[in-house]
């Protein structure tokens, strides 16, 4: 089979049309139609030379064996939010597939390297909260102990939705074993946000993921009538909120490509005619720099703590989550670079503020990079997500030349 | 029976004990807690030479008939929120009919002019969200065609709950013919606020009710990725929130007691992983003086009209309720400040912030007016609202003194 980047087109139009309804993408993992999704991929996978299997964690993996047991792996994922996208995961892991086919047909079968496409499980998090499942338990950061507990709205725990598909979570860290000679981890995604469309730019080499800082925050005052409690004696727990909202996009300026999102809002009691007495919001903060993440942190918390002084409020912090930030590996930056000038001219460097699979892969140690493809109005997790498809075909080629260079550098490595 | 405020104060423990449980007063209007609050009243006019009889409204009235048909009114409400406090409303109606019995007592059954205690059916409007249910109606300025539709939590229809108390909605304008001869209206409530508390006075003359303009106002942005998308990309919706929460401190700093309060904020999708994109909050703003709240209500919307644009947001404003100010008539008021004087000296006059069935009576042309007692803590609504009984009792014989210059006043009138 030629290397046919339209091919890669026509199947993802062909996944979107088994597995989305008038709403988007419906491939939520763990339901029938994500369970439909791989299916239909496994099928695509029966022509060729490939051994095809699902670890412990679900994680589905087409391995091509080559003269070296060292592999390069591709990889993204299937599954989607609900009313998702096209191209979220679909694209990683389908450019992966198309890129096998052409490593199988120009080496016979049998490529100087083993090549690999993985297909995560759950990278959303979409129905039970808790992203990148698959791929933390193949890194071995999983968190079986808290994440057993968990339930989807309807009530329905995880534990026993994984195990309807044939996922025993007690047995997740024997996923571990697939990192086994995995020498390099290559995923394409499309940006997700607006700067390639801005610059108008096709691809960029990812330079990393964001660390990230997740937290909630709550103010305390003093719930009041408010008809009858004038300005002088509230203690109006929105305000220190509001203080802080706007102090995020200062704190945030002060590094380049920093983000502070307050995305969450909620008052109590929360009624028209009542002073707000509680005001609890999400902070979430993002650098590739730890420590400018660090300092981030220090100083939302700093200024939180100084706007609820101001109104005579409390203010308390509880960490939802927080992840260091994972620089990609620096030779393979490198070849990414040169894949997306020979491919496209120009290109840029950016940083991910969205977590990935690859953000596990590489903590582990595996060298790992990925590339981005613009996104149309920095959209995705929804229907109108979208990417021009002069850009996806350049952005599945400029992954071939990539997947070539990162062969040509693991086949040399010493053994 | 003699004059006896002590008395009060023990007939409205009397009345905790009955309705109130661990989390507070449960008399909510159209509740067979409210019924037995009401009976328990009913009782307690048995002994007095009183007809007693409800509205078309509910609204309960007893009438001690006098040599002149012109009536001096006292009253409040016997119905409190959920885990209300014990002397909202409760204390201004027990405090009737301990005048009331002075005035019997002291006449023989026959005063120069008839008095009458007024027990408001649904001021709080806790259930169905519908305040001053009962003084409206009295008023003419009830709005049966959207309070018939209205529900309560578990879907009870409002016109069946009040059918239920023999109140048949569609008769609801037959009450306003307890208007005749009406000829001064008393209401004595807690201040709900902390002014008094503050200055350390018990009583105030209060000056008339705030008027009220209440939106509803969403900000309209763009929902993005948290991690994707850089800040100046950004239409995030909550920043013209914060700083209109800001700015409305400014606004209503510029005129002496007026108010303004954003109560409930609503941020969708709501998530930590999304910049806002739609914000929608409630602004609740009150001025005893009506050129002052156009003004507010102006600024205000011109700011949040800013402050969108500022963050490449739109915003929309809608009216959930208003009403005008309502001043207090100016002999009353003289009066108040007079009986005040004489029962505990220094006392000051306060706008009130909170609407009371008072407002609704003085808007028909009866002259009214309302006198404070400090709230401790400046709370009410709650299980915790108390007041000093000494305090109390100053209030009650300040009434008392009130109602006597009242009923001179109303008698010494030409027929």
């Amino acid at each position: 089979m030629t290397f046919d980047p339209k091919r890669t087109i026509a199947e993802l139009k062909e996944l979107r049309s088994l597995t989305a309804d008038d709403n988007g993408a419906q491939r939520v993992a763990w339901t029938d139609t994500w369970l439909n999704a791989r299916n239909w991929f496994e099928s695509k996978l029966a022509e060729l030379p490939v051994e095809h299997h699902y670890d412990a964690a679900g994680n589905g993996w087409a391995t091509l064996r080559g003269e070296s047991e060292k592999a390069l792996i591709i990889g993204s994922h299937l599954d989607s939010v609900p009313n998702g996208g096209w191209l979220d995961g679909a694209l990683g892991v389908l450019t992966g597939l198309e890129i096998l086919r052409r490593f199988a047909a120009e080496y016979n079968g049998r490529p100087p390297v083993t090549v690999r496409v993985v297909d995560w499980a759950d990278e959303e998090g979409a129905r039970f909260g808790r992203s990148l499942l698959g791929s933390s338990a193949f890194a071995g950061t999983d968190s079986i102990a808290v994440d057993r507990g968990r339930t989807d709205k309807e009530g329905i725990r995880l534990e026993a939705a994984l195990r309807r598909c044939g996922v025993d979570i007690d047995r997740f860290p024997e996923s571990q074993a697939e990192q086994k000679n995995a020498a390099a981890y290559l995923e394409l995604h499309i940006e997700q946000g607006p700067v390639l469309e801005r610059l108008g730019l096709p691809l960029a080499v990812v330079m990393g993921t964001k660390g990230v800082e997740r937290h909630s925050i709550t103010f305390s005052g003093q719930e009041a009538h408010s008809g009858s409690t004038p300005m002088g004696d509230r203690r109006d727990a929105l305000a220190p909120l509001a203080k802080l909202a706007l102090e995020i996009y200062s704190i945030a300026g002060k590094h380049k490509d920093a983000v502070c999102t307050i995305g969450s809002v909620k008052t109590f009691p929360g009624i028209v005619t009542a002073v707000v007495g509680r005001c609890e919001a999400t902070l979430d903060q993002r650098d590739l720099n730890a420590e400018a993440l660090a300092q981030m942190y220090r100083e939302a918390k700093e200024a939180s703590e100084d706007f609820a002084e101001q109104h005579g409020c409390s203010v308390e912090w509880s960490r939802i989550w927080n992840i260091e930030p994972v620089p990609f590996h620096p030779q393979l930056r490198q070849f990414c670079d040169e894949a997306i000038f020979e491919i496209a001219g120009n290109g840029i460097k950016l940083p991910s503020g969205p977590l990935h699979d690859a953000a596990e892969v590489s903590r582990v140690g595996i060298p790992t990079v990925m590339m981005f493809v613009q996104s149309l109005y920095g959209i995705s997790h929804n229907k109108i997500e979208d990417t021009k498809e002069d850009h996806l075909e350049m952005a599945i080629r400029a992954m071939d030349v990539l997947a070539r260079k990162a062969a040509k550098w693991i086949s040399e490595q010493p053994r």
